[in-house]
């Protein structure tokens, strides 16, 4: 099945032009403006193209291209157009408009499946705003409930429920949640996100599971002052605690026994800020996943037991949430079959791999049977501005994407 | 001679609603909207005492009280009104209302000195904006070119040349500098920003020299990436880095030898700052001081040393800016003779002390005999919103900062 691969990166280069930085660079936070104008520059391409739409309370977005028996569960393909501070054009933006792309093609080639095929773009696979990666189908997948929803609340103390009711999203929370019955399988299409397809010169990437992500948020209290007059005896800075953390939490990866795991300090902002005047404040978040879970757990553990520690010896007062302690997801084995099949058919060559990363699939996996397909990442680059994937890489895993789903679809 | 603290403390309260944070804190940028509201308030307290003004071309405030010899160089006093983020009401404000209100005092009096008696308002004394402290006494003493100062930008980039402009101040930079004819004494009133007067139950204290401070800028570049998906090996953590360096510069101190050694890493801003992504850019600010100067220099090139181990071993781009490292400062023996004599003839108990704080005097040092007198910090705050003393150690202090004035300006 022949796609459109002009069409389909004008408009990746297009999306990437909603961003709150200059280009390279795009970010682009759930419920900006940014956002809000990429949201309704893609619903004038899925009008464009004919097909169906339906936005829930969330922003979830939900394009339909009907199949010959509606009435069956569906076979659906999405991922996130958000993005997260000076990051790249690819990571997420290749799963919707490349499932876009399947959808037109699919319709422009006259095929009619059985099944109805969705697109759906997933509100914030980003924890950006809220500190929560996933929310659109974390809460599709019934892991939020309306009221947890409405409750978040951002760094600037803006609740969820007044944002998404300035963003135009009114339809009750409740009815984000999905049954079981909607779906008869999710395929997500994404860029790799690192080094190994494009190490061993593979076209496409089919994901068997998905790491187990866990989020931890630390905010440290110590004693500010001025930084010349306050002798080191009497001190209690903030910074250093949070200094000894850093470097436990990379060592409690690197001492996890399994080459897997991965542990990060990705944000940490530190009050007053000042340089000269002590940190009394320091809020940071660390992520931690292996594709284990237990091993993803003792992590967890041992992190938290290093905090506690420091922060009794240092007397500093701590608080730790836990934002999400996620178990991984086993790919669906028919899946699997269906897209090695279609892959081998067309001549491309792939591998099995495990995805490190955090996908929306995670979460479609608790309502139906899921599985991903990943194209190269250059370098391996992603979430930076040199995040790249060629045009001729994104071609061949639309093409894999699309015939799975019409292969799917007629079951 | 009295005093109207009354007045003063409700000047000292009216200054500091002049914030861009809510009370009790205190935030007070250079050029901001609130230095430059309080800057025009100031102007109408001083034009309601009958005093005369002039500005240069930094925004330094020279308020005149005549003398009956013009022609002899001046005495003077004063401090700055910057405040830096979330903190307190008095550092600084002290000793420029304090200031006014001994002007005021002299002329309420009737009393006409030999010499001229001059308030100055200092420029910037915190560092917050151009990362470089004291910056009026500093272009004051000729150690930087109107071309330096002309050329310093803040952390937005914008330069110090276009934002004196805007804020009014368009004098010619190179009128900044003073000679050394001017002045025949210097003394600044100031907060102690210490435990020490409050800890022996003493009225005044009384500065015999000024600690030396330095200040380095570092900024990391490593690499950045998505925090699931490249794996531990291959990483350069610029966060990580940036926190073996803040571990070392608390040691520093700890190992110098001297118990008035203090280091402190007070700003550290990490780039992109996402839960989700590798740290790949870190800037921080460390500030180092000692009451002595090869002191002070052996803490300053140990931290720099472990800056290059700790980025070779980890492959992180690194530059180093030394910001300052300025010349401890001994106070003028005569000076103190006077404030010693003062203060005992009103019968207020005092003690010498040594300042570990950085002050406008430590410039003024450069033109002139100085010495500084201090007044008790509540528990030793400072930076910090619960800064606080009280209105009757105010009090003594201006009283003794009035005589003090007289008296070297009589000589």
């Amino acid at each position: 099945m022949p796609i459109n691969i002009n069409r389909l990166s004008a408009e990746i280069e297009e999306l990437a032009s909603y961003s709150a930085v200059p280009a390279p660079a795009v970010t682009r936070i759930l419920y900006s403006a940014e956002d809000q104008a990429a949201r309704a520059w893609l619903r004038e391409k899925v009008i464009e193209a004919g097909l169906s739409i339906r936005e829930d309370g969330l922003g979830n977005m939900y394009v339909t291209l009907e199949g010959s028996d509606s009435g069956l569960p569906s076979v659906a393909t999405g991922s996130h157009i958000d993005a997260i501070p000076y990051s790249g054009k690819y990571d997420g933006v290749v799963g919707v408009l490349g499932g876009l792309e399947a959808l037109r093609s699919i319709r422009e080639q006259g095929l009619q499946p059985k099944r109805d095929i969705e697109l759906i773009l997933f509100t914030s696979e980003e924890p950006t705003r809220f500190g929560l990666g996933c929310l659109g189908s974390r809460a599709m997948a019934g892991n939020l409930s309306a009221a947890d929803l409405a409750a978040l609340t951002d760094a600037d103390g803006n609740d969820l429920e007044s944002l998404r009711k300035q963003a135009g999203f009114t339809q009750p929370l409740d009815k984000v949640q999905l049954s079981t019955v909607n779906y008869h399988a999710f395929v997500e299409l994404h860029i790799e996100q690192g080094p190994r397809l494009e190490r061993d010169k593979l076209d496409i990437g089919i994901v068997t599971s998905i790491a187990a992500p866990a989020t931890l948020r630390v905010t440290l209290k110590g004693d500010g002052g001025h930084a010349g007059a306050t002798l080191m005896p009497g001190r209690r800075d903030a910074l250093v605690a949070a200094s000894e953390i850093v470097l436990d939490v990379e060592k409690a990866a690197q001492d996890s026994g399994s080459p897997d795991s991965v542990a990060t300090v990705g944000l940490m902002q530190v009050h007053p800020g000042a340089v000269n005047s002590i940190p009394s404040d320091v809020l940071m978040e660390i992520d931690i996943r292996d594709t284990q879970l237990a091993t993803r757990d003792g992590m967890v553990a041992r992190i938290q037991q290093t905090i506690a520690d420091v922060c009794e010896r240092r007397n500093i007062g701590v608080t730790v949430e836990v934002l999400n302690m996620d178990a991984p997801c086993q790919c669906g084995s028919q899946i699997l079959e269906t897209i090695e099949s279609v892959t081998k058919d067309k001549g491309y060559s792939y591998k099995t791999l495990v995805s490190r990363a955090y996908h929306d699939a995670l979460f479609m996996a608790q309502l139906c049977p899921t599985a991903m397909i990943f194209v190269p990442s250059e370098n391996g680059y992603s979430h930076r501005p040199e995040e790249f994937t060629a045009a001729a890489e994104i071609e061949k895993g639309v093409e894999v994407l699309a015939e799975t789903l019409c292969s799917l679809a007629m079951q």
